[in-house]
């Protein structure tokens, strides 16, 4: 009976495990395709060519903030890189954006006593009128928040509280916790608060602020969209300087903020994605896109975010182009513009690509980190999977489970293209420090380590090249 | 053979163990001092007093850099906590002081690109004459500086690397560290430069710079001797940056820096010690002194440096307060005002207690974090081993080891005493995290774990209250 009952449960989990991927239908690689991804996986675990391009865009350009001078040359550095890698087109797109900017700020407590907070602007505040002091209402939530009657925080500053973002692996925390981030400033707007301060969207226990953009208001009339961002001044402390405010609170004490902040929108300026192609040798026209974003927040360097994203797409196509041919189909890296500021650039491309979206058989980005990859995941036709299924035996020598389809999308820059409806793929890092480094001046390249880049690499080429070189149709409809 | 060699190896172990401590003798605690002790030892485990006081300290007052405002508060915080624990006499004993303040600061990196960098003065650090941009000359060391020939750095800014101070349990990287720190500042000047910047004295690869303590110049004439402070600004940056500068030097970029510091030196005010008794019942004159440091830097909220040291010092004696009898001997708190700037309230103790630096019998403080003992090591009378043995053995169940004496001294503010011959104990702290976050804006409440701070209590409460209770004389001289 117990027998009988440890063979029912090995079915089931049996049959659990083939319905995750939609398929009982099998599918193996040839001997010679196993073969070349085996190549580029021993090649890219041996090589450190993505350490060298996240060093290089870290160091010789460093802070990449969408819309400034310096996302412009990082654009000049990746078309030079494009060329020097042997991609057989390399093309600057550019795009107009609006550019919010930084600027000084300052966050002091003045009452109970002096103590200077670590803070910083949310992307998309606004400018504060000069330097003022005044009463901070505390809320325990952006829930708690949300309730506020209009003009009752009239002359005062809202803080928002709430935990610190949960760590895991997924990544699951980030938003939940975003809340306070994303819409914080409309309800503090509409209570009439003169400014927002919230804890910082983030894992760690440092001193860091992150900072981050928030929602623009969206409103519609006559089927137009009407976007508009933060009139006040916002911004982010770091959990221990929340942590304190809190204390304070709890212990009955008033509190009085002194706040100052120049930030704010800066009116229209040029951004740009880089495009790389190696072209397909059979079937041109066919595109397997993957890549990372340019832009990055301007407190750190962007390593992690998304430094290590370029580097590991954009060295991934490279050792294909070491190959002696081309795939069938063409492989595209796309360094996105403007990603933290609202997908300027994946927006841009979408609307630059519109003929060709259909043409795009699979995208994924790298946008989470550069911790290893512990999963594969995919939403592509369902006829499809099997071929997934054999890529992620393959990968699995790298640590990598092969997941179903619970993951939407294939990265931030890829929504429009999934929206679109092309088929999407994801690498799935660990998650569990990035929200540590996320958005913080901490984001500096001592936090990579280049053998973890190493397995990302890996990954991408054996998948990337796999994808463009196997006659298997991903987008749904075509194939069935 | 092997055998008989096994056996030799022991006997060789054995004979060192007990050499380490210098004796054979034997000494017992009596089962009623015993009792006492494992009282006050499981009373201290339970008891949650250390981490309420430092986190009234950091959270009800916050930074207190030597000399200002805030450090007198944390005096008046201190004695009312005397007071309000049971001390028998808590007095508050002034000294006067130079008061260096940070004030605001900049450095930016200009060349190759524009660059914010994290950095902070150094205490001691002059003022620059408004901001200026020059152009950096790179020192892979102070020792490389120190060979600088005369003016060869005019109109420049050097720039001391070096490596990340080295992990230790015992914290021995920060000696050869320092080294930038401390004198960097006399080599930069000989030299002409403008500026000096250092590669901050720290162990993390956050981006905070570590400021701290410079040493004066000292000068003597005629016997007398003259002390000096540097002239030009000298600022610290983290480690992260200086990994930034060293890597665009070593890729042969002409580096520039942009530097303002209103950091300087601002006239004599007031600081104190606080001291708290609970005086003997039979050898009222005899003073077992334990502390910590009540200053902190202004970066942080000295949580870690010193906060901890004054909470676990403070409740050791607070429980010992609670017993139903004094111990023989006086236990004496005292919370050092000043130490970060030159241990000038450790001096002025000193100095105002010289008639009874004599009547010290053990001394002792807490001043190397929160992370739990592993310790205890001594500088007594060697006759006075064997009680320290014994007392050793008792607090042995905290995961504590006895050691010898080869740490000197028993914390920085006990070095004026143990010069005039107090004898010391130690009761050493892992101190391997302690350097990630010393000096730094990140020395904050939460990176106190509260079970290891309650581990440090029952040591002290344990080794303090047996001290003052034992007739054992741990001075040199008077008992051998």
């Amino acid at each position: 009976m117990n027998r009988y009952l440890h063979a029912l449960g090995c079915l089931t989990l049996s049959t659990l495990t083939l319905s995750a991927v939609g398929q009982t239908e099998s599918f193996d690689l040839s001997d010679s395709d196993r073969a070349t991804a085996q190549t580029l996986i021993d090649t890219a675990l041996a090589s450190d060519l993505a350490y060298d391009i996240v060093e290089s865009l870290t160091t010789d350009i460093g802070p990449r903030l969408a819309g400034s001078d310096d996302e412009a040359r990082a654009r000049g550095w990746g078309a030079r890189l494009g060329e020097e890698l042997g991609f057989d087109r390399v093309v600057i797109e550019p795009f107009t954006m609006p550019y919010w900017e930084r600027g000084d700020s300052l966050l002091t407590m003045t009452s109970p006593y002096e103590l200077h907070l670590h803070a910083t602007a949310l992307g998309g505040s606004g400018t504060s009128a000069g330097s003022f002091d005044a009463e901070v209402v505390y809320f325990r939530s952006v829930y708690e928040l949300s309730k506020a009657p209009a003009e009752s925080l009239a002359g005062k500053i809202a803080f928002v509280d709430g935990e610190r973002l949960v760590k895991s692996q997924t990544g699951a925390g980030y938003g939940p916790a975003n809340q306070r981030r994303r819409v914080g400033w409309q309800h503090a707007e509409r209570a009439g608060a003169k400014a927002l301060v919230v804890r910082s969207v983030g894992s760690s226990s440092h001193r860091f602020p992150h900072t981050g953009m928030m929602s623009a208001r969206v409103e519609e009339s006559d089927g137009s969209e009407e976007r508009s961002w933060a009139q006040i001044p916002v911004m982010a402390i770091s959990n221990p300087d929340a942590d304190h405010l809190r204390r304070l609170y709890n212990k009955g004490e008033g509190l009085r903020l002194k706040l100052q902040s120049e930030a704010g929108f800066q009116g229209d300026v040029e951004s740009g994605n880089v495009v790389m192609d190696l072209v397909g040798r059979e079937k041109p026209e066919e595109i397997v896109l993957i890549g990372g974003h340019l832009d990055s927040w301007d407190l750190g360097t962007g390593a992690v975010d998304d430094g290590a994203g370029v580097a590991i797409t954009t060295a991934a196509a490279a050792l294909i182009a070491q190959l002696p041919q081309r795939p069938k189909r063409t492989i595209r890296v796309v360094m996105f513009g403007a990603e933290e500021v609202g997908l300027l650039g994946a927006r841009a491309y979408a609307a630059a690509h519109a003929d060709e979206v259909a043409a795009h058989v699979l995208a994924t980005e790298s946008d989470f980190g550069a911790d290893t990859i512990w999963q594969l995941a995919s939403n592509v036709n369902p006829n499809a999977n099997p071929a997934i299924d054999a890529i992620g035996r393959l990968i699995a020598q790298l640590g990598i489970a092969r997941g179903g389809s619970e993951v939407p999308g294939g990265g931030p820059d890829i929504t429009p293209l999934a929206a679109r409806g092309v088929p999407t793929v994801r690498l799935a890092q660990n998650g569990r420090d990035y929200f540590d480094l996320h958005h913080t001046p901490d984001d500096t390249l001592d936090k990579i380590v280049p053998e973890k880049l190493a397995q990302n690499v890996a990954a991408y080429a054996a998948l990337v090249w796999l994808a463009a070189e196997l006659d298997v149709e991903f987008r749904q409809g075509s194939g069935d």
